[in-house]
């Protein structure tokens, strides 16, 4: 496959996942939305299922949707797999893909973000506070310590990647199959519920730099800063943590 | 196909849709009902499987059951894909089948929506209020805006035939197969919990026109209007989503 | 295949089907349950997951587990489909199974039906009424009205009946598919998320009248009256709603 | 399949189980996790999806996870099924991987930990008891009866194992297949919602045996006993449960 079909390919898949994925934690945690408060149970269904969605619109070009999942296939290899390449277009589409996934958020739900963040009555109800906000577009850790943040994200993105890599490549050598986007996106549910808990899971570097970025540059009121302080971990944390999955597997499975 | 069996089975499939659909909204929000308050997360797997349902019974015709699909299926066309021609049957099979769907709703419910609207006890509870009734029929958007109402639709209705079309056709080239089915509703369920919260998520033209006129025909006490003047968004909105779904499929997929 | 092998798979597929369906509603409305006040989304899953338990074990003779399903697939007929000479094996073997689910459900919460019932602090708490105890057992209707009871029952039935129709049977021709109980299963959430408000969704004549019989028989303090007099609804509007259910198949869809 | 693979594959699989499973109680109980009260349909299908995505990753044995299900397929027999000389790697894979997967929840909910026991904020709030973080090791009765919590745990037990038997064994004769994986990820959903109120549903012997053992060697302030008194009881009853279903396997359908 060409370098631009899977920039493609990737890029329209991970707008997708990040719309949805987005989506959802907007639709919970804003107040004037129809499901505000539908709770974590919404969260992890939501994440799981925009993976499912993005999973299948981008199938040609293996739907990774995640630099740690492009790291795990590369490093475990084999006939007709991704090289490092292909990881410019991998990476290149999924940062942008997040990117414009954010961006449709944003578009989504612009009325609710002014509403939340600007409308005098919200703030009479002390939810004028751009945490929400923060959490459409970033993960912030429940209790902030560097290591133990990172620790997690390790942990869980060994477990997204080992599973994606157990499961096998697609037909075409690329990443999963379609049949596969189903149990993935259940797997991604099932962390979402397990392991969402400490740091709310990036367990994917551009789910959340991209819409980082995105935060920074785009108008909105009150929107408070974007905490690049604790911005690496979700990098390098899911990175570290596809790196180790493909060891696990080259070592026990293969 | 005969139009005639397209328009029947496109009737029945569409009626299942509403009739489940319709009836989680009613299952939710009336105060009677055993599943009162059960949440959006019951809400968006509600109409996730009303279209799983919906979709096996009418999978002979490819199980449209909304305009928009059909839009972006005809648009996207190939060998045995539904043609113009074959669009009046597919739209009035759908438009019909909206219109028995909620009338099986207003029967299936009947004695809750009398007693929510009418009985004096549940008036005193300051719960008479027409709002979860139109839920039922219609979509209503949480903060009312034509523009943003009009771009949230388009946006979510993109996602939804997108990903129909890159699932593929079914085997008698008229719709998404039996399995791809299971993965439709899947990604209705992801759109609605991720989507759904700025307009309730028509993202299909028949799904609020039908029910709406409905609405307005039954004999329902204290029913209140059946506010027309949002009636065109949840309906071009769609249509447009459908249409935008098919450009990029057949400029980055085809 | 023989009565006796009908019988069997019958018998040992609806006892788990009652067992974990009777098992939801004791989990989540017998207060000392760790799964209490858990919703009516859970519910909705339970019983729709014992429905895939149960056809997945009686998976050798169709897995009906419902008089509604053998009467809709021996009136749907067709080459290898059962006959009106197999349903005494059928019936008898769904009302027999769904008493032993009941009693089996009955001795797997003992302890929390006694506590439920009988304990003074629980009885303080003014939850020592036998509601949710009957719950488990038996359906009641949010409303009473019979023919609006029965018409709920016969809609919800006809969805039911209709989906496994168009599904098709089972590779040796009795029932559904291992494949297709997943989708069934499913279905059966979405039809207790819509259309289990009004009635409590029985959809199934032995689930209500095989727990209801042995809830007469079974010694339980305080457990108040059966109900016999609500009783014909949940038996005949399921087998109305099956039998309308292959009408509108052999009409439509044939 | 020499038995240091099915050691290394059962150990992996099944510390995700408890990586994932346990991880579900720790988010949902402990206060400062963002899943904090997600309720019970949480727990449940956290459970079921720690289940799926060990199964996927242990698939190259057979995935049992589970002593009972050892025992269960090892007494169904035939051709290509593990026998008695293969359980000590099962057993013992089994049991290591559990204690693998407790610690790995204790790594990654650390700070959780120590702030739900040791905060003095959260102590204030009359939540700093030992109850959350005991639940994610071991499982305890709602109501203690060793009787009733035996049979609850045997008659939850023979669901599964039924299950699993009448699933068939995967390709390579060792235990579910993959696809197998779906359904019975979906039916220990539907065990937990179902019948997982009195116990809390163990139904597997390591599941609380191993995290257990870590729980009492782990570092963790004012964390309690590890309530050795009830522990034989999720050992015994699931052994019984896996034995029982092969044996009503082997009579009614083998």
């Amino acid at each position: 496959m060409s370098s631009s079909d899977i920039f493609i390919s990737e890029t329209i898949g991970t707008a997708v996942l990040i719309l949805l994925g987005g989506g959802v934690c907007a639709a919970v945690t804003l107040k004037r939305s129809k499901a505000f408060n539908a709770g974590w149970v919404a969260i992890a269904f939501g994440w799981g299922f925009a993976v499912l969605t993005g999973a299948y619109i981008a199938a040609k070009s293996g739907a990774h949707l995640n630099p740690a999942v492009t790291v795990g296939v590369v490093l475990k290899g084999g006939e007709g797999a991704p090289t490092w390449g292909d990881t410019p277009a991998y990476f290149g589409g999924e940062l942008l893909g997040a990117m414009i996934g954010a961006v449709l958020v944003w578009i989504a739900y612009y009325g609710h973000f002014k509403a939340h963040l600007n409308d005098p009555e919200v703030a009479e109800q002390k939810h004028a506070n751009p945490g929400p906000v923060h959490g459409v577009f970033f993960t912030s850790p429940a209790i902030r310590n560097p290591i133990q943040n990172l620790a997690t994200e390790v942990i869980a993105t060994v477990v997204l990647v080992l599973a994606i890599l157990t499961l096998g490549l697609s037909d075409n050598g690329k990443g999963v199959s379609w049949a596969g986007s189903l149990l993935v996106a259940l797997v991604v549910v099932g962390i979402g519920l397990s392991l969402g808990g400490p740091t709310g899971y990036a367990i994917n570097p551009v789910r959340d730099l991209g819409p980082r970025i995105v935060h920074a540059l785009l108008p909105l009121p009150n929107k408070g800063g974007s905490d690049w302080s604790y911005s690496w971990i979700p990098v390098v944390g899911p990175l570290l943590g596809g790196a180790i999955a493909a060891g696990i597997y080259n070592v026990a499975f293969a």
